[in-house]
């Protein structure tokens, strides 16, 4: 009975509305399956911290976090106060490589009472994984420009793979299959366009294969895998892929599901050598930040996740049944009004604190 | 009245198919608005060719090809007689270099009779194109591995953008844009994550965007961007991408239309220096080839784009509209079965002609 310690920051936005409704979630679960959770709360990691600091995070993140067993992330960013290549690159992406969390999950699934905008499809059609390679591939910063400010100038970057950041990332998403029904993989690939480092994975993801006989495997080129996830969502169990591809697939396939306002990303160190961050996708909403209406759900369901992650599965199960209880619920009121109801961000939080 | 010379090259599976009725279309086309076409054969460009004479294209294709207008392609590739970076970059990649066909365009339309994947979509409400840069950016060869074979196997690969190639896509775009209606350009980015090549792409586009006032531009980075295309699909008018965004978008585009196994691509030299090509999007589908049952459409439409490219317009537009009349009509028996039809390649291909 191991006390877990959960940094926690707000951050941006709509995170400092949503992440209080996130712990509330949490503690209903800690008190209901007898988990210990400690939070502590941090400043840093916000636009507002780098308008004070001149810099995003303090010099000691990295020991400050590392004593953490895992980072409740609200939302990063604010383009208006700070260009999101410093605010992103000087947090999210500074904790993804430090603390090795080179696994992105990211699930789509269809809920009950939220819209899909795909025709014809029920919740139970739609239940898939995307597992995101998170430290190396197309986001490198190698390169640089030539020529500059003249008609020749050119600029290259560098696409990065590594056999073991490849390696390690195809094992995560091949023992995510195995612990399924269907146990299905789907590898995304562009070996027919991008011509080095596309059959690279394919070759890797072929040897992967051969160690999981019990998963069947096939792979797409990005291009229709994405016309695939429109037209043929329900064939998806768990698809891996490069950072640059799974940046994109998990963002479109909670799209399909109408879940991206909700949707949570896990950024995981599947080692637990270092903490690993829980965010939800939808990131600060500055257009709806500071009304009190902002949908907690995401945050919600990445407390979830940060449960099953620290080994607590059915108390993460339980969270997200309670989330779809509330959806599915007759009596709207409680609900924000993305989800066409009369709410808050509290009232949602609450009821859905009260169905766990 | 130029006589114009169209090179024909039928390719692989249902490319041999399809390719006599997109003739049969242009020639009514032809006849119609009194164009001038003459057509020539070549066998070369396809996987029977190359198992043949080992290898794609035969040592003379540049010359030979040079002296055409256009190129009406059928489909290349077959994996099960030659792998698809042989077949594809032996072919297809070899015009869009040699012959600098730098725009790929392709249109995102409903249509009347084809089901979309999408709720609540009726045609009108979605009609883009996608403007892809088709010769540099992802798709480069410069790259390489080392340590092979061992644990430190690292491969890298080069992306490479050009002022030349940027400016002169987006110049493309910004000419399209404005010739429409709505006048809005919108640019697919990944400045927040790839961050040498994609901010360097937005710096251009803001440049370009100074000299056309009269167009209004937005942005968004490639991940929310195939969100929007499930989940806003009428905010597009023209969107223009690097090669690999655009090679993603404009499959998406056309699987949220439904329309992805009729669509047209069109590999275009703006300047006409060389020629231009012409190819609908399908490829060769060996599980219906040899059976007479493909939807010859998709070639019909490529014909529609290439008479607009050769400067007949309304020529075009009438192609298209016979199309949309066809699916409209409620006699289906002409059909093919992917339109739950019961008819041939050839009877929907008569139909379209004579409604042309
Ligand atoms: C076959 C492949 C190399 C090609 C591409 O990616 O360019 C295809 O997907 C296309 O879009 O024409
Ligand atoms: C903000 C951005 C750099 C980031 C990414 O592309 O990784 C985001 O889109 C995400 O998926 O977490």
């Amino acid at each position: 009975d191991k006390t877990h310690k959960i940094a926690v920051i707000a951050g941006d936005g709509i995170g400092t509305e949503v992440v209080p409704e996130g712990l509330r979630a949490l503690e209903a679960a800690a008190r209901r399956f007898d988990i210990r959770l400690e939070f502590e709360h941090f400043e840093f990691g916000s636009c507002d911290y780098y308008l004070e600091h001149g810099k995003m995070l303090p010099d000691d993140w990295f020991e400050t976090l590392s004593g953490f067993d895992a980072i409740f992330y609200g939302a990063v960013g604010w383009p208006e106060k700070v260009p999101d290549h410093i605010s992103l690159w000087g947090s999210l992406l500074q904790f993804r490589r430090h603390f090795d969390q080179y696994i992105n999950l990211r699930p789509c699934r269809l809920m009950p009472g939220i819209k899909s905008p795909l025709a014809d499809r029920e919740p139970g059609d739609i239940d898939f994984y995307v597992v995101r390679e998170n430290t190396e591939g197309e986001y490198s910063s190698i390169g640089g420009k030539i020529f500059e400010g003249t008609e020749r100038e050119t600029v290259m970057q560098e696409t990065v793979m590594t056999r073991t950041g490849v390696d390690r990332v195809l094992k995560y998403a091949f023992e995510l299959a195995q612990s399924r029904p269907r146990r299905k993989l789907t590898s995304a690939t562009k070996s027919n366009g991008i011509s080095i480092t596309m059959p690279y994975w394919d070759e890797r993801v072929k040897a992967m294969a051969g160690k999981y006989p019990d998963v069947s495997v096939d792979q797409f080129h990005i291009d229709i895998l994405t016309a695939n996830f429109v037209l043929h969502p329900d064939w998806f169990d768990v698809v891996v892929a490069s950072n640059l591809f799974g940046d994109i697939l998990s963002d479109l396939g909670p799209a399909c599901t109408g879940t991206i306002g909700v949707a949570p990303s896990a950024n995981i160190n599947p080692e637990g050598k270092f903490p690993s961050l829980f965010e939800p996708v939808h990131g600060s909403a500055p257009d709806i930040a500071g009304k009190g209406i902002a949908n907690p759900i995401g945050q919600i369901w990445c407390g979830a996740m940060m449960l099953e992650h620290l080994g607590y599965q059915e108390a993460g199960e339980a969270m997200v049944s309670a989330i779809e209880r509330v959806l599915a619920d007759d009596d709207k009121s409680a609900l924000t009004p993305d989800l066409k109801g009369q709410g808050t961000t509290q009232s949602l939080g609450e009821k859905i604190a009260a169905a766990i």
